[in-house]
């Protein structure tokens, strides 16, 4: 279910399956799961999202699981299911062990805790956490 | 400036000095930051609170850099500019690196843009990503 | 399903029903939605949100559909399905097209990352920026 | 103010100072805005964000200043303050009205209070506006 | 500062002067607060926010004070500065008590970390909790 | 359904049987609601959390069905469906009447809009309302 439906690949246009077919060689899987499906009715969105998504989400200065962690609390925050049970599939399927997942919403509870707790006692930010930083010159 | 302002060590109780104490024993600075000087107006908030976030943030499963960078995520997109502002120091002393730090930001900005592109298009789960998940046990 | 579930017509009081004549005569449709069933136990509060959102809605110097896709927009930010369903039909049924949507959720999705990106950057505002602006004197 | 501080012209590699060059010609101005000089210390991100940004709020379906009130939308939605003024400042620039402004913050904020009354009072989707939708066909 | 700066009292119509007598009479204060003065340049938006407001926060059901909790708790959560100033003060105004504010804190911080683990770990509905209840009958 | 699924009595270990043992202690109740069955899995989370809610929740300078309203009002702004759910069916439980129901959800629907029109609005403190505040002197 989507506002437009699910576009299947026998159906897609040449330009959507060569993104669906990246899709398929990047992740080793036949499987194209139902987000690119629901936004495959405006190439345009569907390539982009892909290309920056793609590279986004490759190793760097940081490892892909790292980046997946950060993309669960994102999400946790902003409460998108979708993206909550996607990127928790996807995390465990890159090696996250029960005790990372553990730890990563001990993380996010205790962020969206104290993150309220500046907000509601109204603190100033200290002259030395001002930027820029001099910490990374 | 913060509600009550700030409760310097030497006007403090002695229930506060110990949890000052052991701020700058853990951190090796005399350095307190505003945070703390800000909720020890409540000495159980802040005993509770600091111990929590320092049992919560050592290295376990994960590092202590992948915390706060979890960390970062989740005040970003809470808009939480102090905790922002005093985290972003943090993780350059913990040795993130300016390559780390645009990684980090990168997914953050792409993880909140999904999101939403998964709210708008009304996506519904796909079955296998349903919790209970096979991969954890 | 609701908290005290729908009040519907017949049961309704004369107040109540009022405000579901004058939604039926402004909609041009029997068709009452379960957001004003819901909250008909309070006719107070129905009374003054239909009046609100039918002023609010009503074209002036933003038609219509253009309202509608603020609404969306805001919806979409605030992850609220219930929202995002009813205003993405009223939004079709106005004239919306398809290509319409997809540019809607372009921007939608662009604006919550650039946000991110703004905040995780610790970004000052321009003073240009600052209002108040002369623009509009 | 930022995180890397500002990158300005002179300073700036000639990848950096290209895309620059792509802001002045594309808005007929000199200035490059503070979110851009904070971000080019990320080559890559600076030039991916640009040419989506430049793509994605061109008139198409949506003409420009609608796409301007649905980033605004967004961006109160949001609380991020760089993008309420930036964006408020540009959509006087192209042709917002006061009277455009006025309605587009009670849309705003009429939309931001029913989301809440809606969750608050739990209401189920009704039946007819779940997706996929028959206006779109 | 706001968009349009603030409309004086002198300067205002009788329509704006009106609604700010009736503000002044029933806060018992000549004080007029920034945000009246600048959504006072839309004279509808004015008189409709402040009627609700007037009729919303008056005691009912619920005490004054323990809605100034609750707007509070809203604001916190949402990360309003200003209206977290205004009606922090106001609440201390209205008899909350040093202790009544720290009590506020813990629970708007305790709730946004429960509801953040709820979340990431993905837990269904218990059946008992499903609207309609029972309760309430 | 949950990450891990649910943790029952009959197979939790003895460090997690004793949190449900004060849990139905302390509710008077053998029920265990699926939140602390899910986070079961992770021992020091329950037993912290717990703890932490428990003392949070208990009376003092608010009565527990304040923070009961409190923690509603937060649950709504987030969008956490659980925790409406949940809180909301134990503050009827706790004595919440309809109409008390009714009031809150005005409140925080009103807040809500408020937040927005000021933020829209860029509205800057006023001078009277920074704190620290005297009137918790």
């Amino acid at each position: 279910m989507s506002t437009f439906g699910f576009l299947e690949y026998e159906d897609a246009s040449p330009q959507v399956k060569a993104v669906y077919d990246d899709i398929r060689a990047a992740r080793k899987t036949d499987y194209i799961n139902n987000f690119w499906k629901a936004i495959a009715h405006d190439p345009v969105l569907l390539k982009r999202t892909w290309e920056d998504l793609k590279a986004t989400m490759a190793p760097g200065a940081l490892d892909t699981l790292t980046k997946e962690l950060i993309y669960i609390a994102v999400s946790v925050t902003n409460n998108c299911q979708y993206c909550i049970y996607s990127h928790t599939a996807s995390a465990f399927g890159k090696g996250m062990t029960p005790e990372m997942f553990q730890e990563l919403q001990q993380v996010i509870g205790m962020a969206n805790e104290t993150n309220k707790l500046v907000t509601g006692y109204q603190v100033a930010v200290d002259a030395r956490f001002q930027p820029p930083l001099s910490a990374q010159k």
